[in-house]
């Protein structure tokens, strides 16, 4: 296992197109990442295996929303006013900063000053005479503001539509979840699924692609009846990941703990089913993208941290620590059990109904009191009163139909008390069939960043070793996620070596798999660049090919070589990929 | 052929999950829509054959750029100063419209008014008393004003670095072409490709999908060496298309012509070469997305549309018109010859450079006068105006070697002039060996909607027939853009028909086949559904299933039905699907 430093990581990936900063010829843009070929490539196959896992595989829905959404959405979503970070500026150089970072940063020892009121950070700031981190000028007596953090726009001309780039995807989906319903023939549980660009405009953005103010997240939304709906645990009980739960965090001697997620369960560490059950798919996909199981783990976010709709979340986080550092955890995703909080809020704000019936499994017949005054009674007798008193009536059967008990029943209007003989009320109690009842489904949210599980599953599969006495980098990544697949290379471009290994490239393409044909230099150079963009197999094409029609394939990893016939190629490699067979065996 | 109308297609889009306008519950969002499931998936399917096409199997590189850019990249493209609609405002109801289509849909006679002045559009619409749309209030006498297309916003705190939703993600590109230029070695020609959003702040989006505010491109920009590339023609000489060339709009009786990319180069239609490749390209790739190419046609830019760094365009367009009305025609994409404009913009606007060095075949040797003044002689004689008349001396040599023939060369230096002995000057023609030279490619843009080109598949592919005396709509989508490829159903979920119909399904999953499992209701009404989302083929499991291990298989179109092992579905359905079987045969 070799580690990596930050800095060697992103000066890879610029040289290799895996990913670099924006608009470099013009000074660069912080914030804004653009992936290189390797990099489109790897995050289109992260995204195709979470596609698999979280939308297929589980039969989900996978929609695709604008990423500019109208004002109004985003007063329903709370972001309007809570989607904030606190901002102080320097009177000296005039830079901004995240007022809670420089906290944290400061000899404070406050670890997590996100959730400290500005009042307490302007004190905090006074107190240990932090400074700005850019000129060094005392920042105490400079106010901490709330910066939202969302993008704003505006829609059509002028400034009377505001428009947001969405801060999640979620929104997109929370929005059209009545139409979605009825996709789902309306039935409990059902999933929709987006992955798509989001936005939040840090501050600060730093440490490359993992605080940008562009990114792509995978989101599903899971609609669940909380009364009935269960996951079926026992597909996920084996699943091992380390734990790292709020009373642990809390202990001095607390530390994270491996066990399977049906321990987990048992152990009532993971309190909500749903939940668990995602954590379990979550483990086993980050295994599968390359991420190292142990620099991985779920935390439980402790009761300050929690979102107020939230009763209870957990993060996945990486370790991308610089070698011999202390590890140095980023959060991946979450996954958030959010009740009706969504729902809800976007029912109350808007003219639709985020609601779902529920049939009955039977009809239910409930007693339910009627009245049917006498107005030939309540006229004469109450005059310009009387519709009143025949409303208050009704109102008063439903609330407490035991006042009709007696002869006569009294009720107020205006403050003023009116009794009245129950045989003039028409007072009965009928027996009504209903089929079912509207209710509000709860969400279960996991929600995954792609960009930071391509940036972990480089730095964790980032290898150094030595190949006949001389260095060598490569990264140890899943062939499903390897931005290619396969290189092919003729020994030389000429005597229809060439020809021949353009002829296989093609046929491996049409075969469905990522080849990188290449004929430039020597070929021990040829493989070292496979090498560090991850590629897991290599194909060269000699004069034997020529002669018997086997090519040599060379193994990343081992760099062992062997030949197999070139007819054969496409379906040793796709075994190879699927692990259905090993390279030794070849 | 059946035809359908824009409502009637929009009303299935939300019925079935292709596409809805956003924000439904909060009243609609103009410009803005939501893919459904089945939406999602057939843009999905889209993009990865243009994918195919234009990138993998032409060797380019796939990159992805954010969509947030800052302003000095739109000051260099241009967008900033002349990404203009021109608005005008309604003095009674407020309303902006676009003015030149309240010019186009009066009866002025004008049929393109976007490349009209607004002092020209001023008059037309006093002239011909044009009125607002909305509420008919006469608009003569409003100001029309240019108004800019691009979303704006800020990014970081404070309004010191605006930014823009990029109109285009060419740009994207563009800005990078130093750095992609080293991952292509720097060697011509090499293309660069990308799909995402791009954003257009319309006046007044209509037309459902056709013109919306956010859109997804798939743009291929293809630098090229204008001396040196050309294409490989021969690939796709016998493509066959409409064109329209500008000079047959300009003639009354001109139409457009059907005939081959071969026969459009030789007879001069199409001028330049790399632009008549990606026309048969993008036919073909049309074509195999479902568009009915009697209903398709290349377009030629007249001079008074062209871009000004635009040496020769072509749209493509399809026509979209409602049954019995005339054609319709909309831009589904562009091809430009961009020449260096975008590269030298930005070479100009930025601090790299946007050029490749060009190795020549052989070194060339090439005479460079010089000069190395005496300053021994220069000082004492000259003053402190020595240095600049050795700068000016230089500066002769360099322009004007003849002026160093004679005994003595005169310079002017701040107007006064210098009279040196040549032999002072150290005058001499040295001979320099140049290994190759920098040069500024070309660009080559294929420019293609995303949205529109799905929203002409769906209408170009509805049907309506008559199954056993029932009227029946239908998707004739090809497979490789249907959102589903097979539907699978028991014949009902009982005695294990369920279980042996979900294992199937689960089957074709793990074979990379799209699937939908449907339990509910009569078979007839199962068959419907997938009908009207365009599945080519359906799967019933019933008790011969059980019994001797064949499945029913149904084919969208003829609604034939055979029954083929259950064994060889996977294989069967492939097959079909490549089009290296047919339903018929099986």
């Amino acid at each position: 296992m070799t580690s990596v430093s930050a800095e060697a990581l992103v000066e890879l990936a610029k040289r290799r197109g895996f990913f670099l900063q924006s608009a470099d010829a013009y000074g660069g843009v912080s914030g804004f990442y653009t992936f290189g070929p390797q990099g489109a490539a790897m995050k289109r196959n992260v995204e195709e295996t979470w596609r698999d896992r979280f939308a297929i595989q589980e039969g989900h829905m996978e929609i695709d929303a604008p990423t500019v959404l109208p004002e109004p959405v985003f007063e329903a979503s709370g972001h309007l006013d809570g989607f904030d970070d606190m901002l102080v500026e320097c009177p000296e150089c005039g830079q901004s900063h995240r007022a809670d970072h420089i906290v944290e940063d400061g000899e404070t020892g406050i670890e997590e000053a996100e959730s400290l009121a500005p009042e307490r950070i302007e004190e905090v700031v006074a107190e240990y005479e932090l400074a700005c981190p850019t000129c060094g000028t005392g920042l105490a007596g400079q106010a901490i503001e709330q910066f939202n953090l969302m993008f704003e726009t505006n829609i059509g001309p002028g400034s009377s539509s505001p428009g947001y780039l969405r801060p999640e995807t979620a929104q997109g989906i929370f929005i059209e979840f009545p139409q979605f319903a009825e996709y789902a023939r309306n039935q409990l549980p059902f999933g929709v699924t987006q992955i798509g660009r989001a936005y939040r405009n840090e501050i600060s953005p730093r440490k490359s692609l993992l605080r940008v103010r562009e990114f792509t997240q995978a989101e599903l939304e899971l609609f669940v009846d909380p009364e009935e709906d269960e996951p079926d645990l026992s597909a996920v009980a084996d699943v091992t990941a380390q734990f790292y739960p709020a009373e642990a965090q809390d202990r001095a001697d607390g530390e994270p703990v491996e066990m399977t997620i049906g321990e987990a369960v048992e152990d009532g560490i993971v309190a909500d089913p749903w939940i668990a059950y995602y954590l379990g798919v979550a483990a086993e996909w980050y295994a599968a993208i390359g991420l190292d199981m142990d620099r991985f783990r779920f935390r439980q976010h402790r009761p300050g941290e929690l979102a107020h709709y939230s009763e209870d979340c957990w993060d996945a986080e990486g370790d991308v620590s610089d070698p011999d550092e202390d590890p140095d955890w980023i959060e991946l995703g979450g996954f958030a059990y959010r009740a009706d909080y969504d729902l809800s809020k976007h029912d109350a704000h808007s003219e639709a109904e985020f609601t779902i019936f529920k049939q009955y499994d039977d009809p239910v017949t409930v007693e339910q009191p009627t009245v049917d005054p006498e107005m030939g009674y309540l006229g004469p007798e109450f005059g310009g009163a009387a519709g009143d008193v025949a409303d208050a009536l009704e109102a008063l059967a439903e609330d407490d139909p035991d006042a009709f008990a007696g002869e006569d029943v009294t009720v107020e209007v205006d403050g003023e008390a009116y009794t009245v003989p129950v045989e003039q009320t028409g007072f009965a109690i009928e027996e009504v069939t209903e089929s079912g009842e509207h209710i509000m489904p709860h969400v279960v949210e996991p929600s995954l960043g792609i960009d930071r599980a391509l940036y972990t599953a480089l730095d964790h599969s980032y290898r150094e070793d030595e190949v006949d006495g001389e260095e060598r980098t490569y990264l140890e990544l899943p062939p499903a996620v390897a931005p290619t697949t396969v290189g092919v290379f003729p020994l030389m471009d000429k005597d229809g070596l060439g020809e021949r290994a353009r002829e296989i490239a093609a046929e491996l393409r049409a075969d469905g798999l990522a080849v990188a044909y290449d004929d430039s230099g020597a070929i021990g150079r040829r493989y070292r660049r496979q090498d560090e963009v991850g590629t897991p197999y290599c194909v060269t094409v000699d004069y034997d090919t020529l002669e018997d029609g086997t090519v040599t394939i060379r193994d990343r990893d081992s760099t062992d070589q062997t030949r197999v016939a070139a007819d054969d190629l496409a379906s040793t490699i796709e075994a190879l990929v699927e692990g259905d067979s090993t390279f030794q065996n070849l």
